[in-house]
């Protein structure tokens, strides 16, 4: 949402020259609102403008620019300055940029960087996306445990601007192993002994994540234990990372958005809705509706072999769609219950048995409810039923084919996930699919049974 | 998840009252590892073994119960002692989990706590679900400007163990306005100068929230800023509480899980899949497949208009479902896709048009897809179909009721909005049932043009 008040102005600033405008706009405002009021510029006058901000500031405006607009600037202004930028940009951060831009560039950029940053964006590109190495940043307070309170806070005071938090100070070895943990509280509630080493007062029972541990383990572990921040360490105990809390709202965001695409079919986007281009949007939805319309071809074929019974009792036909939407609907529902109580730990595979016995109960409440409204409906809307013999050959059917639904829709998350799989790659679409087939075949043999 | 294997050891040590080891248990490791410990266990056995903590620790530990054990510790034991507990418990939480208790008990309860916690609760859970104040806790550091860096660190020290968060400290003047904020990481950095008022480093560019917001407004701010916390303001900037990041985490998480079950057309649940009784559950399913049973009534009313032509051309029967199916999943997706996208502010309401253009190619993108793929299995698997005239009958109603799909899909989550109701009500399930009936309207119609 472009905010275009204040473009004019800008554009006028730069023009004049004005230089005393232009950096108090930079430094002003919370550097989110001015990215805000940015919007709509080209990126050229953008980084006209920024250049008027000094290096922290910078980074920090750009941080809040949208991604295109964030690569825009960085293929397009000066590579030298660009990579200043670079270097001041947090780890974890321009690591994600950088993967969005054409590699020529990023090398060139790379080449730009001090060696030591250059080492730091190389390795932590090379992490796998969705682990817990991908996700942290390389900034964090290092302590000795021989330093005391008061030297600590000195530390800390004198090297605060470098780090994303100085709220959980990390004690290291020698050789970097981690091995104890102390907070800014405990820092500020130590000062009446200043003298009393850190040893003696850092937190030894550590929560850690291995730098290949998948994002979702991360979120759990930061989640349930209200975390700001998680070390990361590597298989030998050497601490290499922290992630910290803002990183975690970001995946969980970005996880429920993928999720729910996922649970309709939709590949998840890498760019928003509006910037992702028509033709790779079709594609992302097309490759699973192509896949989902091979099943309603099955379903399809499983009918087609009741044509003939279909066309001598033709009154069955309006209900086709009623049952299969039933069968489809609870068993869509059961899925995504299953799905959700999985992810959030609430349901473990040893309880398959007691989520079998709840979802056939539930099938026939829901079944049963379902039926006596069919019953009811089909005697007065549908004159076309040759009376009560046939009439209930619907309810009946709703009956079996919701169990069915409940069953089938419960069972298969938890199938995928003992196979190995995500079980949220049974989207919902594809239970249905499932289950309109398993309701044609249920339909036309109780329909046959009552009727031949 | 049950973690049984210490279960029997703590029994023993219950019934040797065996202090020492008890008390070691309770303190040697992390609250949320000893709470996972005693899973399993009586409400009345984890009291006696809670007793044997210090209050601190006591709560934290229960903390980390699940909200059934909880509810049942509360509801069973000595009334004064669970009092003592609950005025140790932050204040945010204790008013959830005391939502979930008998009212004459949480009477009771109240009046057995000091005069200012009883007001505290009873204010707190005033504020209604989905807000702001509902989300807030009310420890937090209030400091006055005029406070030296020296004195401030002192003050903070001193109080650091009643609060949640010491790390954003609140400068608020002699009426409760709030005037400032300074950050533990200022302090830390500001010990070379400790002379230094608080006023001359506050930052006064607040970012805060009305207590009345709706709870997403908060994620969105402290998602996008990065906020460890957010104060929140009453109508004239009294500050009344913060809230911290850790609730930010769990209400994205509790959404996403909600808003996955409404995807599917499930209430949310108020407890955990197995927690929640089999009726209610069947309820929370049962009143949406009602609802959706209804829509899918409508369909067969539509169908039985044209059970005569379908008698006559038999073979169209078996392509009923595929249509129906394709439009629906189509346009499920493109109301995922608006949906997600209205949420994270990818989309805003000025910009239907551009949506609906795009919904439009791609629809005829997917549709023509759907429909090549859709000519070629019909001249191969269906050989009832009547040469290539009626074989071009199911190919232009997939391109038609693709289109019509991805529109509808599409827009109605936009006048849904526009309305002023939730977007996300449109649940898939519904969108699919809308589009079921138009599928079938134009699937007669094209059949009764090519062959009429």
């Amino acid at each position: 949402m472009v905010n275009t008040l204040f473009l004019p102005e800008l554009r006028e600033m730069l023009a004049n020259k004005n230089e005393a405008e232009l950096r108090e706009f930079c430094s002003a405002l919370h550097p989110s609102r001015i990215a805000d009021f940015m919007d709509g510029l080209e990126p050229a006058e953008a980084w006209q403008i920024l250049s008027r901000a000094n290096l922290t500031q910078r980074a920090e405006i750009f941080g809040y620019f949208d991604r295109s607009f964030q690569d825009a600037i960085i293929t397009t202004q000066d590579r030298d300055e660009v990579a200043q930028l670079i270097a001041q940009i947090p780890s974890d951060d321009r690591v994600d940029i950088l993967e969005g831009i054409d590699e020529d560039i990023v090398s060139d950029l790379l080449s730009r960087l001090p060696a030591s940053e250059r080492r730091d964006i190389m390795r932590l590109s090379q992490y796998p996306e969705g682990t817990a190495g991908s996700m942290m940043a390389t900034e964090f307070v290092r302590l000795r445990e021989h330093l005391s309170i008061a030297e600590a806070i000195k530390e800390v005071g004198r090297q605060s601007e470098q780090y994303e938090t100085i709220y959980y100070l990390y004690i290291i070895d020698e050789e970097n192993h981690l091995r104890g943990l102390v907070s800014a509280r405990q820092l500020l509630a130590g000062m009446k002994k200043p003298d009393t080493k850190l040893s003696d007062i850092m937190d030894t029972a550590l929560i850690s994540v291995d730098v290949m541990d998948d994002e979702a383990d991360v979120v759990d572990k930061v989640a349930r234990l209200d975390l700001l921040a998680i070390p990361v360490v590597d298989g030998e105990r050497h601490m290499v990372g922290i992630i910290t809390h803002d990183d975690v709202i970001d995946v969980v965001r970005e996880g429920a958005h993928d999720d729910a695409l996922r649970s309709v079919a939709v590949e998840p986007l890498e760019d928003t809705y509006l910037n992702t281009p028509v033709l790779i949007l079709s594609w992302k939805r097309g490759m699973w509706l192509l896949i989902l319309f091979f099943c309603a071809l099955l379903t399809a074929m499983a009918l087609q072999q009741y044509e003939e019974k279909l066309e001598r009792w033709a009154w069955l036909i309006p209900f086709i769609p009623l049952i299969i939407s039933s069968g489809g609907n609870s068993g869509s529902q059961s899925a995504t219950l299953v799905i959700t109580a999985l992810a959030h730990g609430h349901v473990s595979m040893q309880q398959w048995f007691e989520v079998v016995v709840r979802e056939i109960i539930m099938g026939l409440v829901l079944g049963f409810s379902l039926a006596i409204l069919g019953l009811v409906t089909t005697m007065v809307f549908f004159p076309t039923v040759p009376g009560w013999y046939g009439a209930m050959i619907v309810p009946i059917t709703l009956v079996l084919v919701v169990v069915c639904g409940t069953v089938t829709g419960s069972m298969l998350p938890l199938i995928f996930k003992r196979i190995g799989w995500d079980p949220a790659l049974m989207s919902n679409p594809f239970v249905a699919g499932i289950i309109d087939i398993l309701g044609i075949v249920i339909y036309m043999t109780v329909a046959t049974l009552f009727l031949a």
